[in-house]
């Protein structure tokens, strides 16, 4: 049970959080804060929130647990605002898809990495932005990853756990680079690939017609391409290495298809889809058993 | 109304066209033509086809529309085994997602083009394949594409044409060159993709652990991985220019937005994410108006 848990950052993901804790009578309070006042009402008007406040100084006033829920790129300015008022009496954590560049903004802000901060990341989400879409269920048999540093304390780590497991999440830890590396790899680079599937389509000549033949099969895989332009900017940015070197190696494989089709190589063509088509069969399976 | 239907190949496409004919009444006799007795035995079981053989010639005696609805690969030797006994008496039409391919084998095997013979590709399908994955209403809403050569007799183009908008199709008609360039964008290219990106996660160091994180939309993303590999790799052979010319675009965009992202130009991203992001919600809009 919190008492009073400040959500900066209203959107999916933090007012999912507290549709889920609400749900279940696991907070108290509920301050939201916002950069724009029309979020803070709109989730006041869905009930996500008590009460609002579009300055984070005001809004952590008081509060047993702060989550931070915003884009990646207003990391360093709300870090640089919380510096000289940090909640030192709070667990802090927050949500964001990169670590090592939520610790690298963390330190440079405040000099150091307080022992009340435990970086998480929620491994869920949808298309949508906004309170709006927020849903209770979000994070139910999803992943968080925590990625403690070296200086977090344990019962701070111990409850930003026990918060998440109790919205019905399956969390782990692992340390902020790996993090990185491993998310780089299934979902910055998957949103890299689907946004630049479609611009390719849209270079075509004929583009009206393209997308007019274009079935299922498209839609579903560019369906991470409706995300906010935004906020993958500010993610792929934020993990600017560890994407870079995903789609090396993605290029890589691309160009070894590309040799192997020009080359009118059957079998290698083959051992490439038949690998990939075992590998997701296997994936899809152990994930159903979970 | 067909009196005598004969269908070589009864996987998911030409299985799922019986069933509609058969579910509207639009169809007497179902011949089913197959290399495995199991698949016909498989095919009369599910009450698809009234009986079956597993050469081709004598499946297609006495036809009056034959409907050819095997892999790319098996064309060739179709045509090959077809030649000496090709049906003049017929409409001959086929269901291959590559057109210059189909009409470069059957010249081939003919040494010329029938008059009778429409090329034609239900764009239409799922990962599944095989009779027992037929749907009868697999073709309702989608579009079919015939791409008539230039000795087509007008009154077979017209009869292939109401066969599939009997089942629920839109039908259009284009020249098989333009057919693969732009298959080769919204089809071909994207498994390709689906295919690749997963292998790219298998690499990684530790697979298993970067499957474990995957979420939602990489499972969406990577769904027609899960596609029959063998048959994927005949479709690419089979038009392995334009899939060729299509993964160069890619590759290319690709490489641009890896410099943009090295060189950390956050503009640029955002122009190009949100370029892609409003081109596919304008394609989701027109196509749901459809």
């Amino acid at each position: 049970m919190i008492g009073r848990l400040c959500v900066i950052g209203v959107g999916l993901i933090g007012g999912s959080l507290v549709a889920a804790l609400r749900e279940r009578g696991l907070v108290g309070e509920v301050v939201g804060c916002a950069r724009r006042a029309e979020t803070l009402a709109t989730a006041e008007y869905l009930g996500l929130i008590d009460r609002g406040e579009t300055d984070p100084a005001a809004a952590i006033a008081g509060a047993d647990v702060v989550v931070i829920a915003v884009p990646m790129g207003q990391y360093r300015a709300l870090f640089d605002t919380l510096a000289p008022v940090w909640p030192e009496q709070a667990i802090v954590t927050d949500c964001g898809s990169t670590k090592t560049s939520v610790h690298a903004d963390l330190e440079a802000a405040l000099g150091r990495l307080p022992s009340n901060f435990v970086a998480g990341h929620p491994v869920a989400g949808t298309e949508r932005s906004g309170p709006a879409a927020a849903l209770p269920g979000l994070f139910r048999h999803r992943r968080v990853i925590l990625t403690p540093h070296a200086q977090a304390a344990a019962d701070a780590t111990a409850r930003v756990r026990a918060l998440w497991e109790a919205v019905g999440a399956a969390v782990s830890s692992m340390s902020d680079r790996h993090h990185d590396e491993v998310l780089a790899l299934t979902s910055h680079l998957p949103h890299v690939v689907a946004y630049e599937l479609i611009g390719t389509l849209a270079a075509a000549a004929d583009e009206r017609e393209v997308f007019a033949y274009a079935a299922g099969g498209l839609r579903d895989l560019t369906r991470i391409a409706s995300s906010d332009a935004g906020m993958w900017r500010d993610i792929v940015l934020a993990n600017r290495e560890a994407v870079g070197q995903a789609l090396d190696a993605y290029i890589a494989g691309l160009q070894a298809a590309r040799a192997e089709l020009l080359a009118g190589d059957g079998a290698a063509l083959q051992r490439r889809f038949a690998g990939a088509r075992s590998t997701r069969e296997q994936w899809i399976r152990t994930a159903e058993v979970d």
